[in-house]
């Protein structure tokens, strides 16, 4: 079976994302130490955050006004406005932090050389343009995709728009929920590619699916394609 | 000359949107009523958003964050954590306002129908993909492009995707800004379909320009394209 195009996740799969949504939940929680340790903090956070997914998608401007909400919610209205501009600026800081490509990524592009890869990413558009354009890689994508959610409907218009039969189409990516669930509902094949760091929503146990791999990095998936054209 | 494709704004074209902004803008004004009369209010908060346009983008998210950094600014940090709440809540409401489309925009889009209709927007993915679905206009457009700004390259990559020549597109929208001049700078053409409300940021004077048409309302759109290509 020859691979068509391969999608690529960009963030923790191409570059590093959720370190530094860590760093910053460490110093939200710095900020509210008073009204709690980390943990329970960032618990709190992430209710608000699952709580807001629905209305504000993913992104770190969501991500700041959740922590936003939550500063509110843990004091009963009481936190001064001055943290409050201390949370905005976390949220700013996030937006213009510099990329970090994740090991082996540039190696691994280079050995997929030739083949039609196509970016597919969510979250905020601006932020995601920024870091496609930082990552010096956007030459290397036949298309980036940016998209809300990514669900199964989502992937359809991708592999639809550029023409690509699901079951010659292969994703990569480091989250369960998001890379490859939806991928193998619509007849494709996908690896995990994991990361250390994975948000919580992210994960979900592997699915026990034929078209289903599970890779040690990025560094394995040339080879895996070679192995699944090669067996015909 | 025929037009092989017709590109359409959304915001303040297809339905109302600034006015959402401007009832939330008076909401919010009230809420810091003694910091300030609504207009002073409203002018610290639109150079607030001028000054977050480049980190932000467009969109409710971003607003939302400048009015609570607007709130923080108007009262050296003193504005209590219950009133950052109800602007929170401003927000949330924005983002699940019910769609109003603009008056004659179903009959001229009916007058469209069999021409290549693509609609182009720029803003929050998730909440721009709201509205689209709400409208129940999706089905009357080849595609639905949501781009982070609309910059000349935005729009010409918009058109290679669609392999439509820039001579042959007409975009029509209510901002000069955003839907008039940097289509005109590709060699595209643009009509002006202008809205009583529309943001400071997005206007600008008409174009002298032989390819720039200005309309009186949507339903000049057809009559338009039909004159161009009876004149050959």
């Amino acid at each position: 079976m020859m691979i068509e195009a391969v999608g690529l996740d960009a963030d923790d799969t191409l570059w590093e994302n959720e370190r530094f949504f860590r760093l910053t939940e460490s110093g939200f929680a710095g900020l509210l130490a008073d009204h709690g340790d980390p943990d329970q903090i960032s618990r709190r956070l992430h209710d608000v955050e699952r709580r807001n997914l629905s209305r504000y998608g993913f992104g770190i401007k969501g991500f700041t006004l959740s922590m936003v909400q939550t500063a509110i919610e843990l004091t009963d209205g009481r936190v001064p406005g001055s943290v409050i501009g201390q949370i905005l600026d976390l949220g700013y800081e996030m937006l213009s932090h510099p990329l970090h490509l994740l090991d082996g990524v540039p190696e691994a592009l280079g050995m997929l050389e030739g083949r039609r890869l196509i970016l597919i990413t969510k979250g905020d558009l601006m932020d995601q343009e920024r870091k496609v354009a930082a990552s010096g890689l956007a030459g290397r994508f036949e298309a980036i995709e940016i998209v809300a959610d990514k669900t199964p409907a989502a992937y359809a218009r991708v592999l639809t728009r550029h023409d690509i039969a699901p079951e010659r189409f292969l994703m990569a990516g480091n989250s369960v929920k998001s890379d490859i669930l939806p991928v193998l509902e619509l007849g494709g094949r996908a690896a995990l590619i994991p990361h250390e760091l994975t948000w919580q929503v992210e994960r979900d146990d592997d699915p026990d699916h034929p078209q289903f791999h599970r890779l040690g990095s990025i560094s394995d998936l040339p080879g895996l394609i070679e192995r699944i054209e090669a067996r015909g």
